[in-house]
């Protein structure tokens, strides 16, 4: 039950202006006025406030209907930002976002996989304090920090529950990044924070309901729902990597048999590839189809078969109008996205639903998990402004 | 983007304080004040309006604090009622549902398979003339119908797109009903509205993510989100009959092979059944397996065990806080039940999401599609009022 108590309304108001304005500038008051529904006199407010606050100005003047001139406002971008953080296996990225989601700068850094989380933590410190320091960043302007990462997260909380690929297990993640930088920290699944800078600044602006598809060294989904992730009760929604697509499968690291993870996922396929020859990256995976190589040929048709099938199980579950496919499979193999998509037309999706959804390629590949962690982290400021 | 203007925040303040009132009476006008965050003279305006439509009555008088008393607010069941409907292949249920969910009477009605929609149309026309007379209701008193069927439906326009069971195609139910009824008519999926009433009135009441799965002559879920129904960009969120779930798995109807139906629904199981012997009915299926014939075993464990994989998907998926089961399968084999939690318990979950959900056996069983119905055509009455 929502509460609908003046003060609530004020902030909603407030939130739901300024969001017209970042997705929409430049617009004037009366469009905004118009498409809101609210009162010109309440508009006019709340612009007043946000540009005393130093987050909007006033640019050009237009005509709109007979002889009638009006301003438009505009976003000033650089007034925000936020620091985007990507924690992965492997590697870190770390990035400044502004407030219409431009990646100012950012750097990626190489991790240990075996690092402890205290390490990990004071090396995106460290980051932090080289990146702001060589591009002389205005520190006054960062409202907080986000953190993508793979695995299980408590985002009200910004504790890592569980998190296979970087070996963590209930590390207060948001705690302590606090505590060393003094900014606020916001923490979510990766694939959560790509499908909201999908959304707000990708190939899926104005969707409804997008579902995003991550396939890489783990395989998951991401529902946005009206502009809000989708989180379940335990900030678990769209773990597909566990669902079962064959009960007689192979056996997956959970305990449990034919988990989608095992046909797709990145180690999976080398794994698998190992068995007939040494095959180091998925790229190697790839040239061997390429060459002709029969088995190489079968564990790939194979695994493209399961990404439809994903994609199908997708649709009718949540109906999306919009899905994006995602992750280093689909970043770094051409032919992935071009198969998938090809495979879902013609086989693979029930019949009642083709054409009920636009497909999409990630717009902002890799960049994606630091530009959504970091617009995450402006979120929560101005909510709690 | 959602229009605050105060047309709407009053329409939204009285929906809310009807709802809060439906669901927690009685209750005092402070204390809906204080859950609600509203001001308490905007709760005794709303409450006064409610009260002369006749839907309210003040109840007890009760001490709230230290020798303050106040009077507390209640419903009168029957100052609105609704028609629910459920269609289905071979029958179709007909009852008439007050304020509070309670289902006054109804009646079951044989269903010829090949019936044309407009036969099926003038037979629930005369079935509500006859429950109306028998019974003595007040038919100004009627707000609407509400029809449930399995298959995908336009709800916006109330047409049936496409209903295997049902045999119908792009059927507008919605429009013939009211033309021969004059009453507002609104159709949905069975599911879904199963699915509301079981939030509304049922097993799920207070939960704020509930996912109910439908086993019976097909296979379905549906979700519902904070107390509304999640439909999806075509309101075919749910559709799990054609996930797949064995891609190398038995021809489905839809033309793909592996689809989840076809291991679980029931005219399946008759149909595998019969490969061996006569078997009619899903009961004497049940009966071979109970007598230990081993193709029985086989068979129904085997569609056991794609039940549980289903629950695991669902919870993986739309990560709910309560799973309900429902369908003729649930309803009439007791055993279904019991083994499908077993066996989520012990090997189908996810680990992680062990206990992460509530699971449930429907409560409202065969009358849930029924009542789900008619509390569907209220809530759009008091919404456009």
């Amino acid at each position: 039950m929502k509460k609908h108590d003046q003060d609530f309304i004020r902030r909603q108001n407030r939130l739901t202006v300024f969001e017209m304005i970042k997705n929409q500038h430049p617009i004037s008051r009366a469009a905004i006025a118009k498409r809101t529904g609210m009162s010109p006199t309440t508009v006019s407010r709340i612009v007043t406030e946000l540009t005393e606050q130093g987050y909007l100005f006033e640019s050009d003047q237009v005509s709109e209907g007979v002889g009638r001139k009006s301003t438009l406002l505009d976003i000033v971008s650089a007034s925000v930002l936020s620091i985007g953080v990507e924690l992965d296996r492997g590697h870190m990225n770390v990035g400044i976002v502004d407030l219409q989601g431009n990646l100012l700068c950012g750097g990626k850094y190489p991790r240990d996989p075996d690092e402890s989380p205290d390490k990990t933590i004071a090396r995106i410190s460290e980051a932090i304090d080289g990146l702001t320091k060589l591009q002389e960043i205005d520190r006054t302007r960062i409202v907080g920090i986000g953190v993508g990462l793979p695995g299980i997260v408590n985002n009200e909380k910004g504790i890592v529950m569980f998190s296979v690929q970087l070996g963590w297990k209930n590390v207060a993640l948001a705690d302590r990044l606090k505590e060393l930088t003094g900014y606020e920290v916001a923490v979510d699944n990766e694939l959560k924070v790509k499908a909201l800078a999908e959304h707000l600044k990708g190939v899926a602006i104005g969707s409804s309901r997008t579902a995003l598809l991550g396939f890489g060294n783990g395989v998951g989904s991401a529902l946005i729902l009206e502009g809000e992730i989708y989180r379940g009760e335990t900030n678990s929604a769209g773990e597909i990597g566990h669902t079962t697509v064959d009960p007689n499968g192979m056996m997956c690291e959970c305990g449990k048999t034919g988990c989608l993870q095992t046909y797709i996922n990145i180690g999976s396929l080398l794994s698998e590839a190992n068995r007939i020859r040494p095959i180091r990256t998925i790229e190697e995976l790839f040239e061997a189809r390429r060459s002709g190589e029969q088995w190489a040929v079968q564990l790939i048709e194979r695994a493209l078969m399961y990404m439809a099938i994903t994609v199908n199980n997708i649709v009718c579950m949540y109906n999306p109008d919009s899905v994006i496919l995602s992750g280093e499979l689909v970043d770094k193999i051409p032919e992935v996205y071009e198969e998938v998509e090809a495979l879902c037309h013609s086989r693979f999706i029930w019949e009642p639903l083709r054409g009920s959804f636009a497909f999409h390629r990630s717009e902002l590949n890799e960049r994606g998990v630091v530009i959504g962690s970091g617009l995450l982290s402006q979120n929560r400021f101005f909510e709690l402004s």
